[in-house]
């Protein structure tokens, strides 16, 4: 951690309704993060608002990336699937494409990509899935960023492949003392105190480390975007708070592609 | 038609297999076309298969096109959508998108778009319809071609924005006296014997017109890609005849995107 | 109206969500309600829900139907969709039918059958369609009722084939002259005020006549079930009241099942 | 194997066309098959194609079974979902449902379910997904029987909680020594020759014995019901073959429903 300046990017899920299924509230959290990871039509968002979520993140300045899922639009993406490893790498393909698509008409590139849901949980462990994931990056456009967790399996073979990879903590999760989130379904998994919020998040720019619910430090390293969650009730409380806090504790606020190496 | 060298291009509907849903005989028919359609998901086409499409067309020296359809795999994009403008604006960049994807992995360009069924049908007569089709190309990339049939609304649209368009006509297909196609309800709306159709090719390409049910003459104009079909029983072997007659008789049989200005 | 008793069924759609994309506010309107509308997964609707909402309205003592819909779930069915009379049959049919497999896990029967969205709009004014959707009804139990609006061709057709029709009336919707709903586009075409609504809904129930937007009188008939909005931000409010006001002015509210000859 | 009369059903995937996805050749399978399984729209079918299934089984005399599988259409259901309980069930009940109301309008009841793809694999062996699938179906029905391999978690859970179970062969594809199928993916999996295939099916309903691909003899006990694939290029020879083979021994083809307790 020896950065003259520290700095930190802000991301959140956005552009997940489905035609007249909306959800969440991206015009009132896109002003205070600094990228956003855009549905691509698998597991949710639809093409009318990709284009409406490209065009605000254009207009907040704020960098988009592909957050492509399984395709499970019941499911929201979030139920594993046994796909093969052509199956996997196009449905990647697919959706960055389809998503550069409004990305070009709003002339802007895209800044990265983030798996969604089972996809990315999956690829944490799995060495195979997370090299297929790799390659379809790569097919795309190899500048773009791979944004996983600190010591992921699929952190450490993007890194391996020659992607960028940015590394992102969830400032509002409880960790296990391996580095990995308590379980949703558990108690206190998720932290709902913006105070507490930031502090923790201090710690992982700051430092890089996070207190386990065991009591345990966690170090997990440098890292370089916190997540922010944009479908909970105080979602645009928290990314307010969390982003003008670390702004005052003179820490910037930013892409993560126009920091990272 | 004062071409010193006369020249077309044949294309064809490909990519139309989605997941284990296979149609089709691509791999038999590529090597006799000079332009692929490609489905892109909505109507017809899975990842895979586009993937697998447009590497077998880079291999056979094919140009690619993309082939949007309305969002009705059910209807295979046949029957007609009430869409808003922004929904079919967006959905067509969408598909376009996906299917640059698959390009960029091969390092080939998109040569155009060619709208599929239904829509392609409304925009043959649809004034608001091909404006919103000709702006979603447009956001896209201004050099694709764009490829409808002559007299008709979208290709007069699209040539007054500023789109090159490639004027289609179907040499295996009955007309009627205005330019348009007789129905397939009708008895001998589609021409079977392949010298009739090697000989109402050569009449479009070489005198810009064809004999209507009726006995009339249509004038056609200058045209630039024949459509042969991919689904029928002797797709393969009318493709072939066309392809090897029209050479025969000295017509140059290339892609569009290599000759239209 | 020579009725020794009053008596009307409110009616809402319910059971929308899909998925993770959760919509309405079913368990705090079904109490207010007699007869939900289920939407069964064509353009809302996933089989957990209806599971869901099955339940819930037999709790309630509310009688279910089924809400029929285009297979459009990124238009939620209000699209219209060319389809041929044997896809909408069968279309109609598949979705009453998973929707009796829930019932009957519950051990109650459907009430009713309302189309959902354009396929209500086009069937208020297309015979072919309005007989094909009441032939889809007979095809599966002739004694369900069908709802549509008074004066429309599905009522007229449904009548003359023989099923029950329950006559349905907007208590909160402007109306224009000839008995048709102000478009929602139009300022003022959703009336907010509780109070008037029950005003309105009284006068429909009472004398069978509404004020259309012009000044006149539209004489409805007699009419059998008020559709309430379950999406709208003061929809259990305005729900809660209807059924209160019209108990206390001492009109039966009760599912139109028992009480339509 | 004391059966005075010895007796068997043919069974067969059907109804698996989607639109205008036309697979398979159902009305050339069906009249050499005693039982249909008709895909539900999940993995494969739609509506008009249900309909149509339905209505071909009853006059060629064939009884009518479900066939419900994942809801992945773009993967035929063929690749694992981790799903949870609530899912699995009401996917499933959604499904028989919907295929009910053809029967219904065809005047005949379902005789079985066979779940399909990876669902039926999974369900061989996972003892909590078997119970749901007997859970769903008992909530429709309890006297459908349920289709599944000998000794395998199904058959044993279904029979346990009190459905009747159908055990099913496969006769044209090697065993291991386990009584499990040899993988696809393996040489020699699937035998072509119908000489072959006759005199495998008939040790399997006159002895209950099948020899594995080891040269070791599986013991499969009483089985009820062979399935005939309907997609590969000589399904049909084969079935024909099958069937009057049989019925020369003196063993009866018969709906399975005809005669298991």
């Amino acid at each position: 951690m020896k950065l003259l300046k520290l700095r930190i990017d802000i991301n959140c899920d956005l552009g997940e309704s489905y035609g007249r299924f909306k959800v969440g509230q991206d015009s009132r959290i896109m002003p205070h993060i600094t990228s956003a990871n855009v549905a691509c039509g698998f597991h949710a968002g639809d093409p009318v608002t990709m284009a409406h979520t490209v065009d605000l993140a254009k207009r907040c300045g704020v960098a988009v990336g592909a957050h492509p899922g399984y395709p499970d639009l019941m499911g929201f993406g979030r139920r594993e699937m046994k796909l093969n490893s052509e199956e996997t790498k196009s449905y990647i393909m697919y959706q960055i494409g389809a998503l550069q698509a409004f990305a070009a008409a709003s002339s802007i590139s895209l800044q990265h990509v983030k798996p969604h849901g089972a996809l990315y949980n999956m690829a944490t462990r799995d060495r195979d899935l997370s090299k297929i994931i790799v390659e379809a990056v790569q097919c795309i456009d190899s500048d773009l960023i791979l944004v996983g967790p600190p010591t992921s399996m699929i952190a450490k073979v993007a890194s391996e492949m020659g992607l960028r990879v940015a590394l992102e903590v969830f400032a509002d999760r409880a960790y296990n003392s391996d580095g990995t989130l308590v379980s949703r379904s558990q108690p206190d998994s998720v932290i709902e105190d913006p105070k507490l919020v930031v502090e923790r998040a201090r710690k992982m720019i700051e430092q890089g480390t996070v207190l386990a619910v065991n009591g345990e430090i966690v170090h997990l390293g440098e890292i370089h975007t916190i997540c922010v969650h944009g479908d909970t009730p105080n979602a645009v409380e928290m990314a307010r708070t969390l982003k003008s806090k670390l702004l005052a504790a003179k820490i910037d606020v930013k892409p993560v592609g126009s920091f990272l190496q």
